[in-house]
C-alpha cells in the first residue's frame, strides 16, 4: 500500500487547489438546455481537455454529437491483463431558473461554511471533477496506475443523454471495460455511507393544447368559447385519482409490487418522514397510498407536471381568455416500464379526454430511459462497498435512486456493461433547484475513495473478474 | 342645422389630421399594469391636456390618484339652463404581451388598408380622442357649444379603475351632469348599429399555492411531496361540471334566467356561430349548457382563468417538482351578484378543497365592478337611437356587453348618474390580444355621431329631460 499512500498524501498536498478547480470549472454555465450557452458548453469541453493533459494524459480527446460534444480521455498504461474502468459523468449543468430564489449568483461558485454552492457544483461537476484530480495524484506521484481508465464525460446528461446511445454505438470498440464506474448519481444521505443499487426510468411529453386562434377578451368571450387552460387543468387533474395513483390504463402493467425483503431493507435505514419535511420544508408528505416516502421515491413509478403555463403571467391583471396552454410532464419508472409505451399510453389517454373546442399537440422528447437495478452479486459492488466500509468505518447501505440516468440503459444496452455508482454528492443537495450546493468535504473524501477503489481493484487478478 | 353643417364640414376637412392624430397618441405605450410604464402614463396624459387646450378650452386639469391621474375638462359656455353631459373614456391600454404574436409592433400604429393597428386604438384611443376631435371642431367654426360638457379620462380602467371611485367621490361637486356619455365600451358588429344596455360586472383573484419551500428534482422527490402544479389543476378543473357551469356553492344565488323577450331578442340578431368561430379561430362553441353564445356572453356568468404558471416554462427540459403554482382568476358577473361576496365564495370553496401538503394564498384586487343595466326609457338613449338610425339608416339593435366597465357603478352610486355607451369600436377588434385594431372609417362616423349628439340634445328644453 505504500504507492496508495504517496498518492492520498499528493492529494492532501492539493485539497486548495482541488477545491479552487472546482470553483473555476463550476463557473463555466454550461447549461446544455438553453442554446444560448453553446459557447459555454463548448468553453466547458475545452477545460476538462485541458485539465486532463495537465494530468498527463496524451489520449485527450473531443468527441462530436449532432448536440453538444462528450470528452473522451485514456489511460492504457496498465496492460492489456490488468482490469479497464469506464468512468462515466456529465459537465453540463441544470438551467439556474429561478435566479432570483439564488442566494449568491449561480456560476460565481462561493464557499460558505462547509459548502460551496453554484450550479452543477453537485450535479455532476464536483464528483467529475475529483476523479481527474485523483488521476493526476496517481500519475504525478507513481507515474502510473494499476488499471486503465477509459473516462466519458458527456454535455447532454441533463437533456436525457440524446446523443449519447449512437456516440457510445459509434465508438464501442474504444469503450469496452469490465464496467462503468459512475461519478454521477450521489449518495441518499451525508451522515450514512450508501451503495444505490436501482435508478428509475424517465418518459417525457410537453403538451400544447389550443382553443380559439388568437387570444380573446375573456369579457367579451368568456363563457362562449372554451379556455385551453381550464381543459389542461381537467386533463392533468384527471391523470391522479385520490389515492395519489395514475389513472392511464396501463401504466402499472409490468410493474411488480416491493419484495418483502425491499420493504424491510427500507425500513431499516435511518429515515423519518420528519427530518425530510424540514429538509423540503414540504408541510406533508403525498403520494401513492399504501407506500412510505423512499418506497415511493425508489420503488413506484410516478407521473409529475414540470412546468404548466399559458395565459398572462405578467405583474397586474389581464383579462385575456388565452388561445393557448402548454405542460411538461415527466413520468418516473421502474422495472417492467417501456419510456416508449409509456408515453404512448399517456398520449392516448390524454387524446381522448379531450374535450371539444380545444386541440392537443403533443411531444414527446427522446428523454426516456428505462429503469435500472444492479445485480446483487456484482464484483464492482463488492469493491465499493469494501471502501466505503473503510472510508466511513461502517459498510454502506443499499439504496435506490428515485432520479434517472438515461445512460445506465445505455451502457447495459450497447456495451453489455453494468454501471456502479460512485458519486460523493448527496442527494439533499439541491441539485435542479436553487441554491445547489457540494459539501466541501466530501470532495475530498471522494477523491480518496476513488484511490482506493482504483487501487484495490488494480490489485485483483483479471480472472477474479471478467469471465472468459 | 346650419351650425351642425359648419362643424360637420371641419370634421371633414381634419380628416387626414384626425387619424395623424390617432397615430401620435396611440403610439404612447400608456400600460397602466406595469410600474415600467408610468413616465408613458404621464406623457399620454399630458398628451391628452395639450389637446384639449388646442381645442380651445381653458380649464383643462390633471387628477392626481394614488395611481394614475385622470386628466379633467370642462366647457360651461352654455349656461345653466343648458343640459350638461359628463363624457367617459381611458386613456390607458392594456399591455401588448404576447409581442411576438404581433404582425407590426404594438405601439407603432399602422394603418393597412381601412384598419389602424396598434394597442388600444379601439379600446379606447380611437373612440376617446374623436370626442376631442368633435369639441374642436364646434370651438373652431361655431365658437361654441349647444351644451355643457364635462370631459373625464382616466388611466386605470385597464386596472379596474381602482381609484376612479374616490376621485369622482371628492369631485361630485364638479362632476354634476344630466348623464355620462362613455367613450369607451364599443359596439358588437361592424355592419349593424347598436346600443348597447348591459354590461357585465366583475370579480377577481389571484392564486398562490405553494408545497415544498423550495424547488426539487422531481426524479428525487417525485411522487412523495405534492406537487403544486397538480394540486392547482384539480382546483381549477374542480370550478366548473361537465354542463359548463360554475360549481361554486352560492355562484348562482340571485341570477335570474333570461326572459323570453330578452331570448328573442338575441334570436332576432344577425348573429351565428359559424361566423363566430371564423372570426376567433375556435374550433367550436363550448358554455354552459342550455344558452346560446350571445346568451352565454351577454347575460350568464363565468369564471374563466386568465393565466396560469408555474414550474419550468422555458426552452428544453428541466426536472423540476415546483415549490410554487399560480393563477388569475376573473368572474364576469350578471345582476345579482356582488362582486365581493362571489370571490368570498369562490375563496371559500377553494379553501375547502385544498388538499393536504399544499398551502393557498388568494389575493382579491381590487378589480371588482357590479353587473348594470340602462333603464329601458332613458332618455340619453333616445337621442343616441336617433342619431345612429340616421347615420347607418336603420335603427340600432339593444345588445349586451360581456365585458365589464367598473366605472358604471361609480357614475351610478357616487353620482346617482346612468351611463349611455356611444363608443364606435366593434368587439371584433382584438382588445385586449395581439393585433388590436380600429376601423378608420368609424373615427369619422363616431366623429359624425357625436357631433349629431351634442347637437341633437342641446336643442331639448332642460325640463324634458331633468326632472325637477
Amino acid at each position: 500500500m505504500s504507492g496508495l499512500s504517496e498518492v492520498l498524501a499528493r492529494l492532501d498536498q492539493c485539497a486548495a487547489t482541488s477545491l479552487s478547480e472546482l470553483i473555476e470549472f463550476a463557473s463555466i454555465p454550461s447549461v446544455s438546455a438553453q442554446p444560448a450557452h453553446q459557447a459555454d458548453m463548448e468553453r466547458a469541453a475545452g477545460w476538462l481537455m485541458e485539465r486532463f493533459k495537465r494530468a498527463g494524459l496524451q489520449t485527450v480527446e473531443r468527441w462530436p454529437t449532432a448536440g453538444h460534444a462528450a470528452v473522451y480521455a485514456e489511460y492504457l498504461g496498465a496492460g492489456e491483463d490488468a482490469p479497464t474502468l469506464l468512468v462515466y459523468g456529465h459537465y453540463d449543468v441544470q438551467p439556474p431558473d429561478p435566479l432570483e430564489k439564488w442566494h449568491t449568483p449561480p456560476f460565481t461558485p462561493t464557499v460558505r461554511g462547509e459548502r460551496i454552492y453554484g450550479r452543477g457544483v453537485s450535479d455532476d461537476k464536483g464528483p467529475l471533477l475529483l476523479t481527474v484530480q485523483v488521476l493526476d495524484a496517481y500519475l504525478s506521484t507513481l507515474g502510473r496506475l494499476p488499471l486503465n481508465l477509459k473516462f466519458l464525460f458527456e454535455g447532454e446528461e441533463e437533456m436525457g443523454s440524446a446523443h449519447l446511445n449512437e456516440l457510445v454505438a459509434q465508438n464501442a470498440g474504444r469503450l469496452g471495460a469490465d464496467f462503468v464506474l459512475s461519478a454521477d448519481g450521489g449518495m441518499w444521505s451525508a451522515s450514512v455511507p450508501s451503495l444505490t443499487v436501482s435508478a428509475r426510468g424517465l418518459a417525457a411529453l410537453e403538451l400544447t393544447l389550443r382553443g380559439a386562434s388568437k387570444d380573446l377578451h375573456s369579457g367579451r368571450h368568456g363563457g362562449s368559447v372554451h379556455n385551453p387552460l381550464h381543459a389542461l387543468a381537467s386533463l392533468i387533474a384527471g391523470l391522479h385519482n385520490e389515492s395519489g395513483r395514475v389513472t392511464v390504463p396501463g401504466f402499472y402493467d409490468g410493474v411488480a409490487d416491493l419484495t418483502p425483503q425491499q420493504r424491510e431493507g427500507i425500513r431499516q435505514l435511518p429515515f423519518s418522514d420528519e427530518a425530510y419535511l424540514n429538509q423540503t420544508g414540504a408541510p406533508a408528505v403525498y403520494g401513492e397510498v399504501g407506500y412510505s416516502t423512499l418506497e415511493r421515491q425508489w420503488h413506484r413509478p410516478t407521473l409529475e407536471v414540470n412546468g404548466l403555463w399559458g395565459g398572462y403571467t405578467g405583474e397586474g391583471s389581464k383579462t385575456v381568455l388565452p388561445a393557448e396552454a402548454h405542460a411538461k410532464i415527466t413520468c418516473r419508472l421502474v422495472p417492467g416500464q417501456e419510456p416508449e409505451r409509456i408515453a404512448q399510453l399517456l398520449r392516448t389517454h390524454l387524446e381522448r379526454r379531450l374535450p371539444p373546442g380545444i386541440t392537443l399537440q403533443i411531444h414527446s422528447s427522446d428523454h426516456g430511459a428505462r429503469a435500472y437495478r444492479l445485480p446483487d452479486d456484482h464484483p464492482g459492488a463488492a469493491v465499493a462497498r469494501e471502501v466505503l466500509a473503510e472510508l466511513y468505518g461502517k459498510p454502506p447501505l443499499d439504496v435506490g435512486m428515485g432520479g434517472s440516468i438515461p445512460v445506465l440503459e445505455t451502457f447495459q444496452s450497447v456495451l453489455g456493461l453494468d454501471t456502479v455508482f460512485f458519486s460523493f454528492a448527496v442527494g439533499d443537495e439541491d441539485i435542479h433547484a436553487p441554491n445547489e450546493f457540494f459539501r466541501v468535504p466530501r470532495l475530498y473524501e471522494g477523491q480518496k475513495a476513488w484511490a482506493q477503489f482504483w487501487w484495490k481493484l488494480g490489485q485483483q487478478k483479471l480472472a477474479e473478474r471478467r469471465p472468459s
